[in-house]
């Protein structure tokens, strides 16, 4: 195993300079600032001083003499201010504002850091660690051996590809069309060349190479998004993931090809549960069971459908079945990982465990987020038998992942235990990544059901996690501003309007003739079942995969 | 006076048209159908057809034969959809388009006309008539004779100036800073330049001269935008509307010059009246008392502010004396009109008695909406004799014109009537032109306090008024989705999200290190009272009325 990266070297220094002036930092607290200990400066107050006003953008350049007087000249502070990124006071002056710029030499601001102060550090800094090599050890991150001695404290490398693997989870969320006023909801916004480059995502080394339809032959109103209009793209089927495969740098990087199965979740917990009909069936041929609402989404199709002629396990197999084929042929080596949050977790266990049954000797590995059970205990331990390795994150307020098992009435108020009615058989899988909302300062910790829930509030705490014993880890890279997308987590003190994550006039535009009106979808954008296979047809020659062979799923 | 005039001489023909398979429309029903009069085809029943074809925009061009074949091939309309403006189905059919499409010869869609049908109609319409020239009777416009018979049937004129204030009224919330995570919460977004540019009202020939800020000594805390930062622009003061005046263009066509000063309301009315006191205070030196919290701001100043060392009343009223000045030197016309809607409507009634008490001989006419009852017996009658005439718009169904008089408590489910307690003195002032939410059918009718009160449901029900007697004329070019900008009143046919008068991402953009943060405001928008004053220093060099002199006010 590589051992853990020391945290924080510099953190000593800062700790003694402070103690006549300073409160005391403790190393566990993991203080942000991002002191350059190769600069030398004579007096250890002062070059505290110094790092933190470098470090507030106070200067474009060196901080200068200047900067220490701890001027109370407003003007000064203004013309300074107005270098840095973020907004800028400019007529009036908060009774904070002199202390974070050091008139008390930030008494009562570092420990615990003041949030603002924290956040201001981070606009500068990029988004995500440098990639390292990890193809040495590809098949431990895979978790060849449960993940033993991996997760607590977590191994950076393993926590890199937790967050990674999440951020495609939740690629199905922000790129999902939720307008209910939209003819293309429940569909993808953007055809799956451009998913990655608009969300950001290109970043990973990825390409999707086919997304995924489910649709549900037993009533599940709110696991569908469903248009109010009566023409729609499809009256059947919704979006619900995508299949996308590793390029060669990143896959040279990792040690082998990666094919990512991500499955989309829901967005209220609360919601889909009613849905539940609690009631287990079979899944291959033994004692395995699994929730019937998940299989029958996973399983599901139609000859009178536009998108599910094919199930969603039919889709996905046989483009998994296409790729590994193709890559084999090259002699490469496979993996295959399959995400999801929320509902998405299910589906990726389910679709595990028929990978696994399938394709017997393919590395399969689920990363799952807040994810409810599944299946029985024989469902388990064939996915066990079968190699399958799971990895469950979950954080500990989420009441999701204690379902079913818990039912949580309409108010939401109260739950109520439900072991003893249920037939109690379902049961939980693999290896448990356990996260804390109480270990992030950013994160309001009253209760949250839906913030408690949400994606971003996980990957937030994953790439903040050190360790169980510790709080949030000080040199995290991930956006804080992200968690709020969809919820109200952060504490006010950041400023970040809550569910901020939202289109221009809800896709309304001002046309030529000064009315409001919804512009057509980019016709490249537009769903359409005709032309994925087409796509398929030309052999993707656009593709950076160039000669791979299409295998049509029709 | 000018005659109204004739609705839709050209309906007549589509009755007799319609008479064999569709059913009757009536006149007064006032149907949207905008055929065009002049072109002669050999049978109605096609001369009907074609004209729904080209108003749908099945065609670019012409309407050819084909469109008349009533095809029952979706790929054939799927084609032909392909060239509408607003967006389009590819995958699915409704049950509703083919006779949308007219595959029924649109038995049930035209009387009553289906919304969508209609909405579909308008999309490639300007939204303003064209203006008139209104020059010669622009007194009795400005309500010389109280308004008579001026507004049943409401004279289009008439129509289109109550339109226009009521849209500068409009942008006084439209440009408002609502969000309290913003250091400007409280103030106006874009500087006074830009501000009709920004909202696209330049059409109608005005420049803002002078923006008014407000403050109140008493506390008012639901009638005031306050942020929840520390350091932000004032502390103290909102911004509270704006004074313009006409180009040398609209002065020509309207008669005069025009000066306006637009009152910024509240949005939630039920909420700012728990901070009445439900106090009457002298106004004047006479027997006139008008509600103090409106006085309050109005009057209210203090020297440790920014903005407020003058009251609101000493802002505006400087600068309508330096215009009237300058105005009135060069031999001109000149007209005030006062225009605000709710609270803004009180507080424009406050402003007209001090603008006729101070300046007697101004022609000084109110036009309110939705404005609560602002003071008692003498204030009206004071008001009478000074001669400002009032125009109080008001929705029959909007609680706040009967306020003070109703109080309803937090739950909004029940009312009291407080005649008894509350020492019954208010009364309202003026002529009134009385709307209804029942007379338009793409509003939804059932009990709705915000959007009853709304403005823009009030600019909506204004542009469509004809009569008391009859539904909302079709001809109004107005575009009715505007209504739902911050509520959610248009009827679901008509597919139009509600509140969707939304920045993208709450404001948040995406920096180049991938953080999200909020950029701070364009160094022109950022209010500044300096700079307001240097504005007039300059003497307004870029301003179109050229040589107009400052008057500080200070």
């Amino acid at each position: 195993m590589a051992t853990m990266k020391a945290i924080h070297p510099h953190l000593t220094s800062i700790t003694l300079a402070s103690t006549n002036k300073l409160p005391k930092i403790q190393a566990n607290q993991e203080t942000a600032i991002n002191i350059r200990p190769h600069r030398k400066t004579s007096n250890p107050a002062n070059r505290l001083a110094e790092s933190l006003s470098h470090l507030l953008h106070l200067h474009v350049g060196e901080p200068t003499q200047k900067s220490l007087q701890y001027s109370t000249n407003w003007n000064a502070h203004v013309e300074e201010k107005h270098n840095t990124p973020v907004m800028s006071p400019k007529e009036d002056i908060s009774e904070k504002w002199p202390e974070i710029h050091g008139s008390y030499e930030w008494d009562n601001l570092l420990d615990p850091l003041h949030p603002w102060l924290r956040q201001e550090i981070k606009h500068n800094t990029p988004v995500m660690s440098p990639k390292e090599d990890i193809s040495e050890k590809w098949t431990e991150i895979h978790g060849s051996y449960e993940w033993d001695n991996l997760l607590d404290p977590l191994h950076p490398w393993l926590r890199q590809e937790i967050v990674k693997y999440g951020e495609f989870a939740q690629a199905t969320y922000d790129a999902f069309d939720f307008d209910s006023f939209s003819e293309y909801c429940g569909s993808c916004k953007y055809n799956r060349h451009r998913l990655f480059d608009k969300l950001g995502l290109d970043k990973h080394g990825y390409n999707v190479t086919k997304y995924i339809y489910a649709m549900s032959h037993i009533n599940l109103p709110r696991w569908f998004e469903r248009s109010h209009l009566g023409e729609t793209w499809s009256k059947d089927s919704n979006s619900m993931g995508f299949v996308a495969v590793s390029d060669d740098e990143e896959s040279s990087r990792i040690g082998r090809r990666d094919i990512v199965v991500a499955w989309r979740g829901t967005v209220a917990p609360s919601e889909w549960y009613e849905d539940f009909q609690r009631e287990l069936e079979p899944i291959g041929h033994g004692e395995a069971k699994v929730e019937h609402g998940f299989l029958s989404l996973y399983k599901s199709k139609s000859e009178s459908t536009r998108y599910n002629k094919c199930s969603a396990s039919e889709q996905v197999m046989r483009e998994v079945k296409r790729l590994l084929q193709f890559y084999k042929a090259r002699g490469e080596e496979v993996s295959l990982t399959i995400t999801g949050h929320s509902l998405g977790g299910a589906l990726a266990l389910v679709n595990a465990y028929e990978a696994a049954t399938s394709l017997p000797g393919l590395h399969v590995n689920v990363i799952s987020f807040g994810a409810p059970r599944v299946g029985n205990i024989a469902f388990r331990d064939e996915l066990h038998q079968m190699g399958v390795k799971t990895l469950r994150v979950v954080v500990k307020q989420d009441l999701v992942p204690r379902m079913p098992g818990f039912i949580f009435n309409e108010s939401l108020q109260r739950f109520d235990d439900i072991t003893g009615t249920l037939d109690w058989v379902y049961t939980h899988v693999g290896a448990e990544l356990k996260l804390d909302v109480r270990s992030s300062p950013y994160l309001k910790h009253r209760f949250n059901v839906l913030g408690f829930h949400m994606l971003e509030t996980y990957l937030h705490l994953v790439d903040g996690f050190h360790s169980t014993a510790s709080t949030i880890r000080s040199d995290a890279k991930r956006d804080i501003v992200l968690v709020n997308k969809a919820c109200n987590m952060l504490v006010d003190e950041l400023r970040i309007p809550h569910s901020w994550y939202q289109e221009a006039n809800k896709g309304l535009v001002c046309n030529a003739h000064g009315r409001w009106v919804k512009p057509k979808r980019d016709s490249e954008d537009i769903p359409s079942p005709t032309s994925e296979e087409h796509d398929h047809v030309l052999g993707m020659m656009h593709e950076n995969y160039g000669e791979l062979e299409p295998l049509l799923c029709v």
